[in-house]
């Protein structure tokens, strides 16, 4: 039982730390970067990643040979964590979603040949990615047995026909992997494909205008009517999209984990500031009882979310697939998330309300991270399906 | 003991039902009403409410000598409620924040001619107004005894400076209420002006950017240099500010909660509609277990907010300041508008965290709701404090 | 709308308050009532319950012409919260359970011949009844649809074999209303049936020892082993035993919130003397904060749990099922009566958790109430399911 | 970063978990052991503790050449929490408070000579011990500050006068530790005391009845009234008193929540095994949305205070003080008792509610839990404080 990190990894979170507070901080503090309160102009990103990439903090996912750290996932669990006190943070070291789950699929499943083209120029910050799998009412939300868009095999080629939706990132990202169904098959319907933006047959119907924060590339509606994609692009083999998917899910979602962990504790830290000095009735917020209890309840589930993550990346790395670790992370920290905005905004009023800090973002944000990855309730569900078929096993150590 | 509504007023409730139904949810469906999902055009807005004049249900809460309805309370309850199935509902029949609060108290506390020059346009519908009271840090925010703007006498004149804060609707409203400081005398330092845009020495710093939707005129910082108010346009008397204050408050706080249990039981509808179509994993949403106690719940609290606010309205009636009551239903009613939307938007996925429906509207609405008008933390202690103070009354019927 | 009692309804309630304070209040206190923290020995109980019939104060719920006061049931609601306010106060004035569910049915339902046998005995208080319906694994728990328990006709009698559990008071009780199979229709299989204690056929196979306070005639295992009954004695006719489970159970479950009621205003009280007058840390408990916002907290659920079941009780004098309005009542003051005996025990320390305080026996008392007619999630999506069907009516005043 | 147990500890788990199955079970279900639902008679707990002792698994926090295994705190963890999957399991190898707390402390603060005297003979499992710390009203509860039992020296002795209450296992118990005044200064103004059960001056006025099921040796009430007590036997030195009570109550705290988890995994494992079997309305509970939803969130509330109060362990291993951790198991820890027991309950239905299984005797216990050693509102105060007195050094790994 060891709960400490290795130096090695130690080191390098307090270095992506020092970056964050010389080098991103600042951004957010000014309106040029940040007038609307949605996100960071991609021209004024790039100067931070140009730095971040000089600085030797970047893609920490992702494997040395194309570009990246090479780190096992315990030091993404510190790393994303510290990038995220910020929230152009995990975008200046390149670790945010979805391409730090497209570049980890592709390390893990691609051919070589495929991760020279397809991986390398995600890695590099070259182009953006996106993964593309969901769709509207009546195709496949959570449930991929109810995918609708077919990629239909003609000789050496498919042709994809169908829509999707809430695909993040697809405005202006270059390089795409698709879910489409290639037979009816339950288990092996699903294939997964590579194709590039410039590709015909596809095309962008719109940017879902949606409560959250804009992110470069939208969360956009997009129709297939004829895209080609050569054999050679089919990720693993033609019936592995639901296994490529699983690939992704299990350490996708655990990014997701560490990346609110640091908005968390960054909502903590502003809430901090102005109950230590704001005062009312008499008293200064933080001495009332009402605002500690708040407060350290959600420095408590902070500290709980960084144990589960912790937990689940360290599983990951022993190179099993971490269900119930993820899951529990999962349902944990995006609570906790959305408690930490609403207790920050709740004690700095209606400051708090506004945008005179990032609050509101976080906020709007968080809404986004019960949604995504399976609601809460079916990961409880999954939880007790889990202690029901493993018995005592279910609590077994390690 | 009887918990029906009056043949009279039962009937206005249908037709504004109906008025609602036909004339003002198309509004909300219409592009060019709601491109950027914040609020209807002013101009636009002027259409409906010059229908709702000429059916004669417009400005429930004010007297009919003034043009408004001169109903009870508990007749408002019933039909602000109706109004507010649609977020332009309470626009369009005239009764909104903040203008019905400030008809409301103008009504209870001018002079004749205060009420003629500075209520019947509003009631009419002609001006705007705004109530100017809160102040940034280090100024007033929930304690009023903070209060820095102050007003000093000068002959007939006061001379106002200082700073306000979250003024909602100050953009374009022309009549204001003010509260400013003419003492420190701890209960009677405050008094209430009225002033009107066009007169010099005062201005609007900014709109301040929040979360929530836009409203009309905004939330808005105003710095006061030099503002002349001669002595016949104060309201009440010199010294009764913190008075004035709280004859608003109560009916205001009221009113909010009609409102929000409107749009509460609209998510409540989108939410069902959707449920009762949607598919996952081979059974309709509806039929889910979970889903189902999701909603049950939230109906359940929706229940509960009306018995609460019908409470506290007929109280209000029996002329009553109805401190307990009117609390009650603000913590209650602010968790469920709340809970509602959220669990609307969780029920309808990723189509709820979209702006293709107005949860996502009424999910950022809604954060303010818990912030405005006293945290719920104080509300409760103030319960506790009554029941501390009061005995065995604290329990008594009626 | 009107939320006042009648000035009728109030005198009693203020004569049942004057009658707790000053005769049944003292009977907690004496050890030789309360020695065991269970309940009042029978015989003693018996002497107050001559001082409530004296006073005119016995069974709220019966009719005048069996010996009750024949009130409407908002007059229970406001009488029997008041009684509730000691843990003897329901059986010293005759309205606790299961007896005044029985009496209530039999009045509703028996034959004038059968009220005269079977009902005025029970009112008057000669003997106790019990209601006999729930069965232990594999029979019906929840649902009656499950009942194994079996009443063959032969001739003009029913043979009655099986085995029942859980039965409220069978332990000494004489008057026992019985639901056994008679067919297997679905909607008419069960029947309803009187039989007395002296009948053979039947016994008591054991008091099941329970956490809660242990009632007169305890919560008992019957077996069923040729019980003959005579058609005379089928209560409403045969093949109705569900429909007289529905008639019982809706004023039954009210009765039980405004017994928990009382409890939970009683825990308030004793909640209070003590946080006024102990310290620690340099201040009173009830100048905390954290202190204050429970009680608010619990304040507000008991109040809204009154206006609930008030609601709830005229909507059943108006002749309805109020089925949605039990419901809501029955969810909610049985959580309300957990957590006012929680957090009573909370900030009563050590004490609370003594015997030295009725808060223990409340505690354990509340834990059957989230299982007793239905548990919450249950009705719950019951509430779903009306407001699925009802649409807008769902929301109808009154 | 390593969450696995050492193979030596790990291979003592499975060695008690083997002991509880095959020895420690069977107990509960004899009704000889258990007929009250309260305690186990202590001359039947000594035959198996004599099993225990024969098995080498004795006495896991106590020093080797005292008797005990001599482990590390994680390792205590991995046992205890194995050891209570049966209600009698910590006595059965010596891990129960009031004693296991008493041995730490005094391996910990003794002299070789107190040792031998006072700490072998409770390591043996020849006599019990007891800690003697709080007071009734105006009494030190939680705050020592107000302590008022003082002791006065006189020569080389102390005479002790006062009273003491909820003193656990006092009754029958021979080794005490005392907690007593012998100066008003604020830091150390207390002293700990040893002294023996023959020691005149000193008597037991009741056993205080609580709620709870009855430990051996009861929660008493002590009255001091002029025992003596020789220099000899101060622990550590005079006006060390509040620092003994810290060295004891970091490790005592975190051995609760190891038994704790233990109790809440079996109310699992009885709430597994019968919704896997009890079917209602057509369906099998286990298979119920709303059933696997309730036993999901306690599955992962139990884990989630497993990784809290490992992590809490290898702290206090690594030499610290780990008030954070020990403060953030005990709330969570407290809180998931409570709900295991409560969704046990919930499902198993009037079973549950019944003493037919040990779930109510969990129930009653679980109360306790959140009132004992700081009430779960004073943690996380003391989390806030940590939080903002330690910056970003709160959140540091390890």
């Amino acid at each position: 039982m060891d709960f400490t990190l290795s130096p090695e990894i130690e080191s390098l979170r307090l270095r992506v730390r020092a970056f964050v507070e010389e080098h991103v901080l600042p951004l957010e503090a000014d309106p040029a970067n940040f007038a609307d309160h949605e996100n960071i102009p991609e021209d004024r990103l790039e100067l931070v990643r140009a730095k971040a990439k000089k600085a030797g903090l970047w893609a920490p996912q992702s494997p040395k040979e194309f570009g990246g750290m090479g780190l096992p996932i315990v030091a993404w669990a510190a790393i994303y964590e510290e990038a995220a006190r910020s929230i152009f943070g995990p975008l200046a070291i390149h670790c945010m979603a979805p391409d730090d789950g497209n570049m980890n699929l592709l390390a893990k499943t691609g051919t070589p040949a495929q991760k020279e083209k397809w991986l390398r120029p995600i890695v590099d910050g070259k182009v953006r990615s996106a993964f593309v799998m969901t769709e509207p009412a009546p195709g496949s939300g959570s449930d991929p047995g109810m995918m609708l868009t077919r990629a239909e095999k003609k000789g050496d080629r498919y042709i994809v026909r169908g829509r999707k939706w809430f695909i993040t990132g697809a405005d202006g990202a270059a390089h795409f992997i698709l879910i489409a169904r290639t037979s009816n098959d339950a288990r092996n319907g699903l294939t997964a494909f590579l194709y590039h933006k410039d590709q015909p047959g596809w095309k962008i119907l719109r940017r879902i205008p949606i409560m959250g924060p804009e992110e470069h590339g939208g969360h956009c509606e997009l129709e297939f009517d004829g895209l080609e994609i050569p054999a050679e692009n089919v990720l693993m083999k033609e019936g592995d999209g639901l296994r490529v998917t699983q690939i992704r899910l299990g350490p996708a979602r655990l990014t997701h984990c560490m990346r609110w962990l640091g908005f968390a504790k960054r909502c903590m830290e502003i809430a901090q500031d102005y109950v230590g000095r704001r005062e009312g009735f008499g008293i200064k917020l933080a001495d009332r009882e009402s605002v500690q209890i708040k407060l350290g309840e959600v420095a408590h589930q902070i500290e709980i979310g960084r144990l589960l993550t912790m937990h689940a990346a360290w599983k990951l790395d022993q190179g099993e697939r971490a269900r119930k670790e993820v899951s529990m992370a999962k349902v944990q920290v995006a609570d906790t998330l959305h408690n930490a905005a609403d207790v920050a905004i709740q004690v700095n009023g209606a400051r708090g309300y506004s945008k005179d800090t990032i609050l509101e973002w976080v906020y709007r944000y968080a809404r986004s991270a019960r949604l995504v990855d399976g609601a809460s309730e079916v990961h409880k569900m999954v939880l007790a399906r889990f202690m029901r078929e493993e018995g005592r096993d279910f609590w077994k150590w390690g």
